[in-house]
């Protein structure tokens, strides 16, 4: 198996697997990374995205502050592990320079195509719809106009163009807590227009994907299709619980399932999985592969509360999921 | 007040309005014109369009046989009140020309946009999804690709481009029966990719349309803006009432509302609108417009369940938006 | 059985029963009363209430106009039948003569209390809430602070002070299309502060009045109590029906029921009250007693849409409440 | 084709088929046949059934009086037109003829089974259940155990056993209004222990029966199989709309369906169907044969207010339903 | 106070009561007794049942993998603490060998009556409802038709036949997670029909049981009457919370309560228990009663996540269960 | 800025603010000061108020025994930290001294005025519904009749007359879990009769208080205006999140807000505070304030099962409100 278009990322944070663990992913033993009240006026930061950058790590991190609203925030690490982040949340500006405000911005994924840095999100469009922004040097973030009508939610881009042109994913639904959901793919040659609209995945009729489901991590390219790491949810008499699993898609028609994992990867298991502002989330959206050793470290938020992070092997987790697929 | 790109129909159907009454738009008189079982296997044919065709009209129907699912079937008709229906529905085709299905169809919109003929209409794409079809002939329908992601409906495509580009009012909500909604704009160089999203009219702070709203015919160019009739739904303890009204967009920049018309237009007061498989519709989804006199004749679905007719002067009905805007 | 402290109306508005018709009260032949768009921008006008007023009729009526949105108008009859609305509604205001607003206005009640008027409707109060103004001319109409905290509905003032006291009955509830709710009453030794808060009636056992109850029109003094109409809802699988009932109250402690009817009084069965705005509504909001004679003349929304009217007499009422008291 | 075990009722009820009408039933014309306060105390009797008897019909209907609660009256009439009803409830007895009371009784089926008459409807069991009582004078009614655990309606006795066993129809659901429900079926050696528990129908995806369905009237035995009506439910946005379709059952086998419609027989489109206490309901409940000639004569109650009359010949109903099954 | 019918059982797992401790039943020490992922593919094993097999123990258990959904495993212990499961699922047959399957199968009860075992479950009959199988081995598990229609859950047998028939207790409901519920008996000579339905026991006025109720582990026979666990739930603004407490039934008339203790025995309390996949479950599902001692081990699932164990007496619990009762 | 009308109370339970902590209140580091099973037969013990009283504290507290019902109970305490219960709950009599009875009593406040101690609480009143009552001696207390009609919640006192008149802060809401909810006030001459009501603080546009908020414990008064403490409550897609913030209202017209913080002061981030029966709650009561000092002392409920404390000095808490108002 081999990993494409991946870098080199010798400081990646790892743990290798302890002793007779089968899993195809283990916890970070520091979890949860970034606990509450991490720094100045932040109250939570979860659901963040993180990119090696210029031999250190950089991010777009959800946080939010004493008032519960979230809003981005730009954080840099040298590990991958301890994080520093800005006093100020991103203020992202139009083609002029001008501030395109929206009143929140939650659930950043965040991926380099071409030497640019692109930022998706989820912001207020009349209703939650999603955003894209570009940034070259994380200073200057440019919105585009939204790339969706509303309702839609999780929206992660694909690290590089296929086709000739740009290719998200996403989940379309409604105005609420919503109980439904499905991963469409859309087309763009110039991140503006949108179309070539397809279904990729629906909810699953295991139980821990039985409600709604959506793309979670940026997708990483290996010669075996898009490893596609998304979240599955459940409903039980006491609320949803977040779980998360694996894909592979077909790297040059990526709304093509090639394998789908019928078993959840990781569950909420830990005390700062299963307790916090929102109990039984583990919400996947970042991963770091070293190109080299095919390390992977995969940023998860925690029960909406915390960032936790967990790893595994490219091979190892392409592995599971194809033995498991259905 | 001119009227522009619209054709003379010199046997648009029409009425003058009764005497004394000083309302914008007034009834048929031989209301509903489609009624119940209205030929062969059909039971419900409602929420239409027309357009003149060589002299004649032709049209695109949501019609429903005796299993209650809508598909759209082609009717032609020598004075716009009489019409006859193929005798199985519309089969869409792609561009190779494979059958291009759907469980169901319905909410047709049918524009003319430089001599070929654009259905819009909902249909099944994992949920309630607009779909756009193009056709010379009314024979052959070639299927685009889903213009948008799910959930939409009340999808209405100008009848020219503006700036160089088409562009269509949609309604996002949800994949139920949707208890919110506003009405939104999207661009595309060439129907397939859609973006440029913009929002133009929220629910309305009026009684008659607080919880949701949705374009309706076909928009008609005047000097004083785009005419666009609008469906606007309030809620009452026994179910939702839609009422219509108007308003007028800019011509240049349609996302821009010039006028809202506070007042509704027309709202279920007849039996055929007040009583049938859903109480208390009115739902208008064409527009037929004689350019030299400014005869309207407005087609719109009652109580889903008849085609119904009213008519207005364009410019009665272009002052009467003015008059009563907010 | 005598009716106290009413006053003789010869005009009053009256049909005999038909023949061999057994039922406690009858509708009116020329119903409904007050139809559609009765009047310039007036669509709808239900729920409203009229007393006797200078050997005419006056009243306050609920009003639509093609907003939706409703007001209070004066209106003014001859003979109870046949009305002249003023143009504009009624502009309340405070002590000091400024405007007192509200965003709406519906479902008033009016009695006269020591030859002053006094009108209680429903108006919003951040949710809805009851309201209460006095006038002694139907010119001038001074409101007084919210009498209760919202969320409530149905105030109907008592026509005396009973032990030195204004007497209201009400119907607490939510801020939305309650299910569920009961009459309760209040005391006031000024009409600004309200207690001694009373439970007077239950939702019923009976199926038509099963969800929630509420007054209905003003209290007519008889010696064997206080008789009260009051309407009662029950939840079919399509929606609510209203219908209203009976009961005496104990003429000095009103919140103890003495009779309560097990039988609805009249039910949605004819066309203007079974179709409509809001389907299956029977809503008596009025009643005129003349009291030489007994006649009533009850004054009743029909389908949140019509106002209509039915007839009984005192004593063949409170019978008919009697025999079926549970 | 050929009936089975179906008496002669030379004086059944009838009309021909209009001219030219194709309809699988058609209506009676003097529908409804039961209009609201028919007699007495009684308001609404709708959702009841008859059986020849002595050479005229009997029957056992829902009747609600003004406290809106429905209960069972024995009925007769002469020409299966015009109904007598007796002025107080069935009373039914245990065993031992002490009375077996219940708050309430609804939607009565009917069956004679060797030679004697077996009554099944819904009463309630600390929730809505199904109930069975024997008479063979309509003078006595014995009520056995409540023969399934609640919350279930519709239930529907086979008119003969089969395999040496009682065989009912059901419909499990739950304590309200329900909004899912398929058909069971269920076997008894006694009339007292029920079990062998099969499906046979669940609601369709044909979008008039696509909320739930539950068995309609009497199984009418042909070498083809069991004719059996049954209602389905599809549910818009102002709220529920029964309609009705018929399937043929394996004659000794009855949980397999050998034939099912996907075509409903009858929609609500008249006014006494689609206005009424409960707006858009057809609901069979009780079919006539006459063996020589092959009529059928459907009662049907109308909007939860009206008992309603349509005609087929079984020939006709039978082919139809083969002919459009799917 | 004399206990009837059951074993001794020298090695049941027990522990006595915490010095000054005065609560009826005490928690294991060593809880939860079975974590999260204990073997191979199983990630949660809760709510299962136990019985004396052979001088040790054996049992059915709930178990779920990582494909969330619910499967039942035979699983063995010497000592009723430290479990051994088998590798794969129980495959149920027919009586003739054939697998008599379903999508899904949860909360077993298991019972000993005349020397064979049964289990009883709930699992996919067109929506949940209640199994039946016997096993003499636990190698082969013959399943019996579904004994009552869907919905039902939570179907505990008694351990000997009463008055000569199999008795049963369930809790009918609906298809999702029921809001309401109380428990019935029915009764059948043969396992395959049932009937003589009672209803037993509501939900409470107690605020714990205010919601649903529903039979928990095996009845005990004693002198006094049999001894019943029921779990009860609350729902409070974060969801349902899960209790139980106890109830002893009449030897002979199982369905006659003669007292149901008003307190709860045990609420989640500890952290197994208020945290996990589904917070705040305590559901007892098996008890074991050493006769000669009394000492009794209750199995119960915590947080649909753990299996956990209480102890206490057979006498104190029947004396607490007396003093308490309402 | 000076505290005005609090007494010295040099026991006040403190301690000082952790080195380091710029947090405007921080918490006891014993907490929880009241654990589960407090005392004999009392399970969960929150939501409870405390007064000094004779140098020592007296409070009335939320308890409930095993059957989940909650009444008040008497509790004393010589620092305020360990509690001496008494063994019964309070019996509140009438004038008459007769028991004044309700099902329920729950969520206390205490005040005193003018010498006498008030407590106001939720009881049962055909729905829940604000009760108020006096005590000297907290042995005999008074009930005065229900000030407000229900739906009502979170009464608060005053603690002295404003305007020569007692005046009381309240949530209006309705019968069950509410989803909504604002601070209204209302003014009383005699505690029997109330008006004047008044709209003091919405929900707020911050995420923690986006449902409903409610006030919480005493009113403080400083030159600055009334310091109130509120909670504010967010509705996430696993159940309502409680925090509070604090607010200053006019000293002489208290609806008026003069500053409200945009902040939480206590958000819910402890496992006694996110676990338990009710996860992620903190829900303040009441406040002690040492006059010479300036030290707060607030004891807040915790889950729905603890009784928590954290602490404050007047000015810093004062500041932080003003310096984070909107």
């Amino acid at each position: 198996m081999r990993i494409i278009n991946e870098k080199d990322i010798p400081n990646i944070p790892f743990e290798e697997c302890p002793k007779g663990c089968l899993d195809p992913v283990w916890r970070y033993s520091g979890n949860p990374l970034i606990k509450r009240n991490p720094a100045g006026s932040l109250s939570r930061v979860f659901n963040s995205a993180l990119v090696p950058y210029k031999g250190a790590f950089i991010g777009v991190f959800r946080a939010e502050d004493r008032t519960g609203v979230p809003h981005l925030y730009v954080g840099r690490s040298a590990d991958g592990l301890s994080i520093e982040f800005e006093d100020r949340p991103i203020v992202f500006v139009d083609e002029e320079g001008n501030a395109a405000e929206s009143h929140y911005q939650y659930d950043p994924r965040l991926v380099e195509i071409e030497g640019a840095y692109y930022v998706t999100w989820c912001d207020d469009f009349f209703g939650p719809a999603l955003a894209i922004a570009k940034t070259t040097d994380f200073r200057k973030f440019v919105k585009y106009p939204h790339p969706f009508l509303p309702y839609n939610r999780n929206g992660v881009l694909f690290p590089r163009k296929i086709g000739g042109e740009y290719v998200m994913l996403s989940r379309p639904s409604d105005s609420g807590h919503t109980a439904f959901g499905d991963i469409f793919l859309s087309k763009s040659p110039d991140l503006i227009h949108w179309g070539e609209n397809e279904h990729v995945m629906e909810r699953g009729w295991e139980w821990w994907n039985l409600t709604k489901i959506g793309a979670g991590s940026n997708p990483i390219e290996t010669d075996e299709g898009w490893l596609l790491l998304f979240h599955g949810v459940t409903n039980t008499c006491n609320g949803f619980v977040y779980s998360f699993s694996g894909a592979l898609l077909d790297r040059e028609r990526p709304g093509k399932v090639l394998f789908r994992c019928r078993d959840y990867l990781l569950t909420p298991e830990k005390d700062y999985e299963t307790s916090g502002f929102v109990p039984n989330v583990c919400f996947p959206t970042s991963a770091l592969v070293d190109a080299r050793t095919g390390r992977m470290a995969i940023y998860y938020g925690s029960a909406d509360t915390y960032t936790s992070l967990c790893f595994s092997y490219v091979d190892r987790l392409v592995g599971f999921i194809k033995e498991r697929s259905r």
